[in-house]
């Protein structure tokens, strides 16, 4: 393990470089400003010269003032944000388009991959299974070194998932388990192990929670979780706030990361101030720390140098680009990823969907009467305002809260072409495809409570 | 437990009034800088007003910026700092009077009371023991809550002793024993638990050093301060690299302490920048848990209210002030303190002895000879320069380490008392001072040595 705090700046990473591209930068300006001796001045402007190649040479871009590297832009000021008014990071999605965030240009302004047709592809050579529907129907869209992944399959190499969830309440909704199913999908297909990480710990700090509720939480969500039925054999799942206590590996690895970021970095990502607390300063490292299978001595017997993939929604991405940034400095590899779009609120695509607003959601505890209730009374509708409008002119997809949800939850390619085509059409009415959509969710929910009744019998019968 | 996170104005502590005093202070200024329409300037005014008042019912001093509270002044650039020349934070030490630090300056700047004849009294009758020489000789010269303390001992309430250690190097100096020398004393005299924590994980981000090296110094201390003889019984020592991943209670505290204080804070009490690590950041948190009884479940059974006196160098300070204004915050009791006075290096008490100069200290580790040599060579002499000079103007005892030294280490009054008369009186040269401390320091040091052996040998056959 190599821990190089003096490294010099050959070693440094791109968003160091950056730093000290704009540090020097300012020294220089300083310098010209206090007419300092003309040695003094060249000899900074050298040394700024040579950074700025040293910048060039490791990015591949020209050192440009305020626009970090690519592979890690701040996400909440990036010069990209006012134009076409996406907003995202890991607290917040907002978007002014009815379609949703536009996650073409998330790819660029974030530096991650599309996955394209040629990776679909290869993903089904590799695995000799059919591309889950998340992949086909673009809902997986992004991903960092997913090629990594397949090579390492190929090969025979180990690797493993990291997953989570943040518990910020009790009941989760609908659109929590879309990581969760396409994780099951991926462990299936390649029979690997998988680590769940519960952030309590992040709650607290963030919410207005104490501490043993955010835990009460982490337990509740557990059972949701786990009755997305894993492979129990080799599948983790901990909260931060029990984990910590108990792991001889977690910690140590959270204080590497925390000795390798700076409060400059952690502000550049993720938009803290000096009036945050040291908690949320410090939490990043917290969450980066299971994409290092050291943090896991009873799963991977000691074993420092196995690869992570990491599914997760894009909004997660900020903290694993500052782990990617920070893997080759602690001697560990990067872990890879692959970034789903998010799951949009019933009233429409410009916001994900939130527990917290109990009218946006549909939850895993609804009754089939209140899914019902919900889809006909609140799921934005792409249909025209009248029924003969509606024939003549058809329903818009596009925008339609029906149809986006039964993208992610109706597994027939065959039956959601036709739901498609119909609605844009005219044939089908608004109701119609509500009713589709109720038909479809009624008892995939019903299934996930009785799984989740078993899930938490058995937990009664283990003692916890 | 209260957590409150967004409390209002009239549950702030002194330091967050602060910080509110002062922003809004700016708030007006900015405000008439922009000339703001009056009634918003009125409105802002009105609030600073009620702010400032608020802090003079807290703290009982009118607000004054860039001063704030004196239970909470920050060290790095308090007011005091240039007027004085001395300098005092938990990584270094420096004055330019060969005295030493003045302390009574310190306590006025810490905010701590002085440890007085009246207080040393009160110890000697509450315990019905002769009070230590080190209070005795103004070593540990100021405290804060210590009558408190003595009010628990007198009402058999419970409390603890918690002191700690940065392990940087393998070898300890004769000024590491101090705190450990005395909390033994306190720890028979009141019988009752003690806490030592090694912070293995500060030095790892502050150092050059692998976690693992950390690890290994903490682990080599453990034997020297384990050497000091506590009650086995009633001890508990522990790494933080270790006991963060095997305790139920120790992160719990931590994320609680680090979801009530801010970057700003930090910044004001230790001088940290943007361009720290987010561990170092972090980190006081971590020095700041063990001064509640719910980081130790296993020694306090899950009492939260056991008062906690904390023995250590005045440069710890920083980190118990923090602790002792997030304390009420969390439903906890404030950790009371007894400071001490800097070991001084050999050279002379500019500044305190260091481990990473070897010339300027004494180790646990020399043998005779190296004893001698040293303090022989290096010990600063407040001798005259002539024989005949001394013999007739005599020593000075306020700047000579050997002398200073004496009184740490050499327990008999009447012999020290002696040793001052003559040397002053130019009756005992400098070699003679000096062959005094040798005298006294060799023996201390050999049996040290003897029962370090000792523990190495019984933490051997326990398999550590």
């Amino acid at each position: 393990m190599s821990n190089r705090q003096n490294c010099d700046s050959g070693s440094l990473s791109a968003l160091e470089l950056f730093e000290r591209v704009t540090i020097q930068g300012d020294k220089v300006r300083s310098l010209k400003a206090a007419e300092a001796p003309k040695d003094e001045i060249d000899t900074a402007v050298r040394l700024l010269l040579s950074l700025k190649l040293m910048y060039k040479a490791t990015t591949g871009q020209d050192y440009k003032a305020g626009s970090p590297p690519t592979d890690f832009t701040p996400v909440n000021n990036a010069p990209a944000l006012a134009e076409d008014d996406d907003f995202v990071d890991p607290w917040t999605v907002q978007t002014s388009s009815a379609k949703g965030v536009d996650y073409d240009k998330l790819i660029v302004r974030f530096g991650s991959s599309k996955v394209d047709k040629e990776l679909i592809s290869r993903i089904e050579r590799v695995t000799g299974q059919k591309p889950h529907h998340f992949l086909r129907r673009g809902i997986f869209f992004s991903h960092r070194d997913m090629n990594q992944i397949l090579d390492a399959y190929e090969n025979k190499k180990p690797f493993y998932l990291y997953t989570g969830r943040g518990p910020s309440s009790e009941a989760m909704h609908v659109g929590h388990l879309i990581p969760f199913i396409f994780t099951k999908w991926l462990q299936e297909v390649f029979d690997i192990p998988l680590v769940i990480q519960l952030t309590d710990d992040e709650k607290y700090l963030w919410k207005d929670l104490t501490v043993k509720r955010a835990n009460e939480y982490a337990i509740e969500n557990a059972k949701d979780i786990i009755a997305c039925g894993f492979n129990i054999n080799k599948t983790f799942i901990f909260s931060d706030l029990d984990y910590l206590g108990m792991s001889p590996g977690f910690y140590k690895n959270i204080v590497k990361i925390q000795k390798h970021v700076t409060f400059n970095q952690v502000k550049g990502i993720f938009g803290f101030t000096d009036s945050d607390c040291i908690g949320k300063i410090s939490f990043p490292a917290i969450q980066a720390a299971p994409s290092f299978s050291s943090t896991f001595p009873q799963i991977f017997k000691g074993k420092e140098d196995i690869q992570c993939l990491i599914p997760c929604a894009i909004d997660q991405d900020p903290y694993f680009r500052m782990t990617r940034d920070v893997a080759p400095r602690l001697g560990y590899p990067k872990p890879a990823l692959l970034h789903s779009i998010f799951f949009p609120a019933l009233q429409g695509a410009q916001t994900k969907m939130s527990a917290s607003d109990p009218n946006s959601s549909i939850f895993l505890t609804d009754t089939p009467k209140q899914i019902k209730t919900k889809i006909n009374k609140h799921a934005f509708s792409g249909g025209k305002d009248t029924i003969e409008e509606h024939r003549k002119y058809g329903g818009n997809c596009d925008v339609d809260v029906s149809y986006m949800y039964l993208t992610f939850f109706l597994e027939d390619d065959d039956k959601l072409e036709q739901l498609k085509q119909d609605y844009t059409s005219g044939a089908l009415l608004t109701g119609e495809l509500k009713k589709a959509l109720i038909e479809t969710l009624q008892p995939l929910i019903a299934a996930h409570q009785e799984r989740r009744k078993q899930v938490t019998n058995e937990m009664v019968l283990l003692g916890c």
